[in-house]
């Protein structure tokens, strides 16, 4: 009988956000798998670190960062390797997923070579929009609104172009993109509404009106373009 | 002193996917609040029912259905009278909300009655969109792509316009415009790649290719399109 392949999103950062099956999974867990920089923590790992149980056997996914945006698929072939002999051994594996498995989520590397050969589990986790929402304490899309989740990573012009066929958005993936994303958002006229988030749920968040936001801007922070509708 | 009024995600279904500070608050809670239908029984309170303490107050918000898509305003003016006698009385008020708070939720009507006039916290929860994302076993977006949420209400030339300037798309609110909706994701040839979704999460959750969904859907149900890239 060989284990089971466990995606679980542990949430945004705040480790009262994992879901309870979440919780017990981590508890339990004899092998976790997540990934991790190549110098430096883990945030997975960080998020649910209180939770792990002694004797725990893990497996680091250590990604180079100048992989980051195409991920080396050997990183994966080898960790899927590694995984793939714990599940073969009757052990089930948990992988810690930042957020939500799959929005967005490194799991899906994981996920394309092993399904199929092994039993797999998904368990959905708070995502970063909800973290960041909460954060703001603005609804972010109500009734018959449209929401746009868009990467900053793309050219000006296509941000645009999106940001005006939406009602509510959310700019994610911001970094050295920032600079853009906010003169697309400024030229668009919609400042006004436009919320800057980083680090939501943890102890240093920082969220304010766009136009207050710091001139730099981390990975994980985003831009939010609430609902006209989202204010009643 | 005034209470606090927590509005509290309870996930989209299946009560083990709670997040831990929401199970703590309910299970510690003096008074709740639900959204609730005219008949039978409330969603937001079922999910969380076997964590309900005993000799709780409990404020049903009753949303009569022929006003379910534009809320009746006096039906709220009344909820946030009685929730602020609570909390006037130093009583803090738990009120569930499904899947997350500020993602379509009605909590929106009662933060914007109370917010300013108590301290209002807001716990993140899962998702809907989470939840079918883990049910239909596909990741639903990865790296550069976008991501619209869509609700299946607009009209059909609205629907097919967003639907092909976005990578990856969730059609939202389907119940009696389940047809066109389909009708829309066939014409523009995207058929092979949606995946239909109910309940998800809960044990009558039905998951298919679109291509063998049923002839109707619930309101609460949704037509997946993931993004090309998050097979790899």
């Amino acid at each position: 009988m060989s284990g089971t392949l466990y995606g679980v999103g542990v949430g945004p950062g705040d480790p009262d956000l994992l879901t309870l099956r979440a919780h017990r999974l981590i508890t339990g867990a004899t092998v976790v798998a997540y990934p991790a920089p190549d110098t430096g923590e883990s945030f997975a790992r960080r998020i649910v670190a209180e939770y792990l149980p002694e004797g725990l056997r893990e497996i680091p996914i250590v990604v180079p960062m100048k992989h980051a945006r195409f991920p080396a698929q050997e990183v994966y072939d080898r960790a899927a390797a590694e995984i793939a002999e714990q599940l073969d051994a009757g052990r089930d594996v948990v992988v810690l997923c930042e957020g939500d498995p799959f929005f967005y989520g490194s799991f899906m590397y994981l996920f394309a070579r092993l399904e199929g050969r092994f039993p797999v589990r998904i368990v959905p986790g708070v995502s970063s929009l909800g973290a960041v929402t909460a954060a703001a304490r603005r609804p972010l899309c109500a009734r018959e609104e449209t929401l746009s989740v868009l990467p900053a990573t793309m050219p000006e012009h296509d941000l645009a172009a999106r940001l005006v066929r939406t009602d509510a958005c959310a700019i994610m993936k911001l970094g050295r993109h920032f600079a853009k994303a906010r003169r697309v958002v400024e030229r668009l006229g919609l400042t006004g509404r436009a919320v800057f988030v980083s680090h939501a749920s943890l102890p240093q968040q920082i969220c304010c009106p766009l136009v207050e936001a710091p001139e730099t801007a981390p990975y994980f922070s985003m831009i939010l373009i609430p609902g006209k509708d989202a204010h009643v």
